[in-house]
């Protein structure tokens, strides 16, 4: 089985399920989950056995959807009452989530428009739009995706070689990926890149995930320790570095992984592009710059035992295990978003980029 | 049991042993290893058991007066021939350690010259020779180390916030380390540091040697991922970098454990001055730039199996694992060694630095 082949998510219409690769076997074993009713589908995301923004907001919409199927009330008012509690009760999953949040209440939204609108105001019409709504979610993820590889690859020739942080791949999605799609895309057009991953300390996620991906998709991928990118920069080995992000301010501060403002000062030193591959969804105008981003810390033991089979760092040592960092906008060559790439000033490039998506009423879908 | 009261290296007189810390035991367990024999030797050097290139030195130089005590011969020829064996025996535990070999070939040089010049020709006046140039090869490295803690003490302040990267500790050396020198001379003096240490991948010789021997020194510690360096300095905690070096070019291009460059790039991008902190033996003026120092690559398990629990990389992926790398001098604020500080034009700045070496004989004892 190649994870290549399958969606990250997806909806499975008839066993009823949402079925998800596990991340958390990764990379020793490939196997699925099917995913049936409430309890499996808030541990799932609880445990991070699907993770990355976009696939946790894809499960969370696709599962709501199968919950949906098992309400059996014929009257609005007690549909609506068990879907909402079904979605709050997803919803506490990973209250820090924001794609979470966004598709849950995308879901209840469109269901409650819907009702307003009167049509087929019955169980067998909230339930199909309730689907549509799901795989609209679904479809927009990997429309999304497909563009942000359409632009990123605009950056890059054939042959070059591509520095990753983290994973910002397809398992962080539903099939591109952000910062990986401008390679699998680049390789639907014929294209062969050699990338290099940093494991990225302290969850490995490089390591365990992108590294995985990369090589099921066929494509020439080194790992490396975090602390080597500047070797493989000095050899001439890499081209240009993609990554993903978490939050990007009105400046073009961006938010991401821990080791990304690192790895972006070394770009720099050796005159290397640095590229953020951020849906819209990411980019937050509300947010002035990387300074009003807080930054989560997270406990020692993910430093000093976890992963480990035994404990690597002297008892009581104090640890500073920061999750993600700020890469100031000065190091970064462009954002690459679904509606093209923004380049310094970023402030008014992000008004273009928001324009062009508000003339399409910020559908993808209906632009394609 | 303090590992800070006791010399990594040490001759035991009355038990006629060299005493080390077993460094492959730490952080977990404090264990003393009493080497008496030539294969216990050999086998603590080859196992890490002590490492670090002046440790090594010390300890081959302990070693071999211990081993020679055990030579019964009292023909000169029949006992230089024995001592000889041993010697070649030690010296193949590291081949590549230049530490060792010249510690060796010192203690053996010693020996011949003392024959050479007549005086007490005998078995107990060989042995005597032998056991004056051990504990001077001792002694020296606890007197170059505290000489570049306090020329490295006087680029900082009391209250600094100092980075390190990998060990180039007390548990590299006897006492004082290198690049550690500077914070334990300036505790002497009444100063106190926040230091913070790289746990330096794939080999963790940051968080399992380096916190540790600073946690026991009382100094106020804190560990990070290689990849949270600019997370630090950002928040103004970092004052200074001081690192080790494993070789110095005339131009003071500096190799170095891998990640060095890494941090000297971030520390450019957030002002901070990197300073490496280097005996005269590590300057090897024969090399012209860092592009004439081979880097050593090792084998790739040590990033996708080693330490952990399980793989945690997928099978038979490509793996680049380079254990140094070069800084180029331009990072470097300046190189501090036994004979003054030396900044750019490193090359003049060398030649100053080895004529005032040159003027005391190179013995830093006797300038003492």
């Amino acid at each position: 089985m190649n994870i290549m082949e399958v969606d990250t998510v997806r909806l499975d219409e008839k066993k009823k399920a949402v079925v998800i690769i596990d991340q958390t076997r990764l990379p020793g074993q490939i196997e699925f989950l099917e995913l049936k009713n409430a309890e499996e589908i808030w541990r799932a995301i609880y445990l991070l056995q699907v993770r990355g923004a976009p696939a946790i907001g894809v499960c969370a919409a696709l599962g709501l959807y199968v919950l949906a199927e098992q309400i059996k009330e014929e009257d609005y008012e007690a549909f609506w009452a068990r879907l909402k509690k079904v979605s709050d009760y997803l919803n506490s999953s990973r209250p820090t989530a924001v794609n979470l949040s966004w598709a849950l209440e995308r879901m209840e939204r469109c269901l409650e428009i819907y009702h307003f609108n009167g049509g087929e105001d019955d169980r067998a019409g909230w339930l199909f739009c309730l689907h549509e709504e799901a795989l609209k979610i679904y479809a927009e993820d990997i429309a999304v995706c497909r563009r942000l590889g359409e632009y990123g690859m605009s950056l890059i020739r054939d042959g070059d070689g591509i520095l990753t942080h983290c994973n910002a791949g397809k398992l962080a999605a539903v099939r591109y990926g952000t910062a990986t799609a401008p390679i699998y895309v680049g390789m639907e057009a014929g294209n062969h890149y050699r990338v290099f991953c940093d494991e990225t300390r302290p969850l490995l996620q490089g390591a365990r995930l992108t590294a995985f991906e990369l090589q099921a998709a066929g494509v020439d991928t080194t790992l490396i320790c975090d602390n080597m990118s500047a070797s493989v920069m000095k050899r001439g080995w890499v081209d240009a570095v993609f990554v993903g992000c978490d939050r990007v301010a009105a400046n073009g501060d961006t938010a991401n992984k821990i080791g990304t403002s690192v790895l972006a000062a070394v770009a720099r030193q050796y005159k290397i592009p640095v590229y953020v591959v951020a849906p819209t969804s990411t980019i937050d105008m509300r947010t002035a710059s990387g300074d009003d981003i807080v930054i989560e810390e997270r406990k020692p033991e993910e430093v000093t035992e976890m992963w480990y089979s035994e404990r690597m760092a002297p008892e009581g040592i104090k640890v500073y295990n920061p999750a993600f960092d700020v890469t100031d906008h000065s190091l970064i060559a462009g954002i690459v978003t679904e509606y093209g790439i923004a380049r310094a000033p970023y402030a008014e490039s992000f008004r273009d980029i928001f324009a062009r998506k508000e003339a399409c009423g910020g559908d993808l879908l209906v632009q394609n």
